[in-house]
């Protein structure tokens, strides 16, 4: 059974596991401020589930648990950041201060992050830049290749993701956040658990041929870009995923997966990087007047004749504000899975349970 | 029988009808660089065969064919040209110009257009930024909504293209350059011509149902988002339409299409609005290391195990590099129905036709 857990417990929860790893107490609360963000949008495979990923990067000595963060280069309107081999949360979120800072001076700042790790859900660095009154971008690399190109037969890519959010008026934030895979590894799970065939355009065997079979998906583990096959276009998903590698991987000069053993042999660490971008409006138009047009063009999709009556048409961030305001309200829900991936981790570092005993 | 036609003739045909028009020589000159090199490219539906919908609009007195063009708003890395009313090559490529040039001198330079039209293809704006040694971006808006947004019924976004280009050093440039729909108009028109079913998820009814007959779904014109449905995550290709439409439209301040007539009742300009980006990589790594590891990866690319190796595994503007080079050589293939069109405009405006009485 699912049980609902408060943020607040969920954040003390993730904060003393953290400082039992020997994070500093102020890295540490900027991690647990990103992770519980994301399960308060409901991107319930971003926040404390990857626990389960960050203990084992640490286990196997992958991940600096009090990493060194430091600007490297610098200059009014960019930036590159070493995020010291730790989580990315902590870089990424001084990255996007950064990004903001400079386009609240300058108009406009994009800021680089290599020598990084997971970040969690790329959509809450982009509502970073929203709370200022600013467009923001995020993009990430992945350390595992899974996703594989257009006429290739072996994955050469992350899911990477790329998110864009834009601030309204009396509308919530314009918020995409996608993986540029057409599904996620989360949705082969699910149809496995359930039974069910999964469409042609998923995911593809060792020879690059569509699967079906969830079991045999989840097996191999070749999804494919966003289109899913040549015929729907999937060189524009594969396109995607490779401009995300540019910004998040080539631009910082963090590692390319695919080739990271042979030009790196033996480091541990992924080096995986990120890229963040922040823009004023006011940069283009009067006070408020950018706003106004977004919440005109909000409304105007909202309004669109639906397909399906009871089926109304969203605009990008609808269910994620609709999910926080349910969970601030109700709790998070956490599932026995990830109760367990809890209570292992507290097991692991002698950190207290703060979870499960209560609930 | 299609005819081949030098890139130079082509230039020379485009500006004596540009010059029959009324436009200024250097917006000419400009217009017709951008359109022959969209012909050059293989982007040949947004090359010279665009000629029918700008002359259409030029007797509708949509178009001001010598357009005022002015930057409205500057800062060193920011700015905002109104087009004046006028064709979108012209202010567009300023507008890269100029972000360009705030790029080499601060690192980052975006720069947004309003009051323009159908500027051509996207890419050749991102590649202007690629040729200064930077990465480039480039989006529009559509003056014809033509793409339903997912769960809906009715077209809310046009084609709404994005481009985005980056330098390497042996290899061509990286240049995607893509529609955010799944296919365009014109491959229905293929498929109707040759007489097969499209696939579901190319285009949709009034009600939001796939079609697969290619002439009705040219009968109702409605596109669906990469994606192609809902289970194939339509929404990511939703997400980015409107992603674009956001720095397109909304951040310049140019018309949403789908509100103009309520709007600006009876302006006869459509009002289409652009944005640029040019990104410095040097602001963030040493010279050459950006396009040193750009290279990696694209070799790593073109390395990858192939699905089927008679089809072998291509990067984002492999086929445009490979189509100039041969139309460099060869002339650019001009179908019996453009030269018709050019043929009628030259007839309209009093140009005299150089590629039919010669070819």
């Amino acid at each position: 059974m699912t049980s609902r857990v408060a943020a607040d417990r969920l954040r003390r929860q993730l904060a003393a596991i953290f400082g039992a790893w020997g994070m500093p107490a102020g890295q540490a609360a900027v991690t647990v401020e990103r992770m519980v963000e994301s399960d308060l949008r409901g991107v319930d495979s971003h926040g404390v589930a990857m626990l389960a990923l960050y203990d084992e990067l640490r286990r196997e000595g992958r991940l600096t648990v009090a990493p060194e963060v430091r600007v490297v280069r610098e200059s009014p309107v960019t930036a590159l950041i070493d995020g010291g081999g730790g989580l990315g949360h902590y870089p990424s979120t001084r990255a996007m201060e950064l990004a903001v800072a400079k386009a609240m001076a300058a108009g406009i700042g994009a800021v680089a992050v290599r020598n990084s790790n997971h970040y969690g859900a790329a959509g809450v660095y982009a509502l970073m830049a929203v709370r200022a009154g600013l467009i923001g971008v995020s993009t990430t690399g992945v350390h595992r290749p899974a996703v594989v190109p257009t006429f290739a037969a072996e994955p050469m890519f992350g899911t990477n993701p790329i998110a864009f959010a834009a601030p309204a008026g009396r509308n919530s934030p314009f918020c995409l956040d996608m993986a540029t895979s057409t599904v996620a590894i989360g949705k082969l799970k699910l149809a496995a658990f359930a039974g069910r065939v999964i469409p042609e355009g998923w995911a593809v065997d060792d020879r690059g041929r569509p699967l079906t079979d969830p079991h045999q998906a989840l097996r191999h583990r070749h999804l494919t870009f966003l289109g899913g096959t040549p015929e729907m276009s999937s060189h524009k998903g594969y396109g995607l995923g490779a401009m995300v590698e540019i910004l998040s991987t080539i631009l910082p000069g963090a590692s390319y997966a695919p080739l990271r053993q042979s030009r790196r042999p033996g480091a541990a660490r992924h080096d995986v990087g990120h890229f963040f971008l922040a823009l004023d409006p006011k940069a283009f138009r009067g006070e408020g007047e950018f706003e106004a047009d977004l919440d005109d063009m909000i409304d105007a999709l909202h309004a669109a004749r639906p397909a399906d009556p009871a089926e109304p048409v969203l605009v990008a961030g609808d269910p994620e504000t609709r999910a926080v305001a349910e969970r601030e309200r109700d709790g998070i829900p956490l599932s026995p899975a990830v109760l367990d991936i809890v209570r292992a981790v507290c097991a692991g570092c002698g950190a207290p349970n703060l979870l499960t005993e209560a609930t």
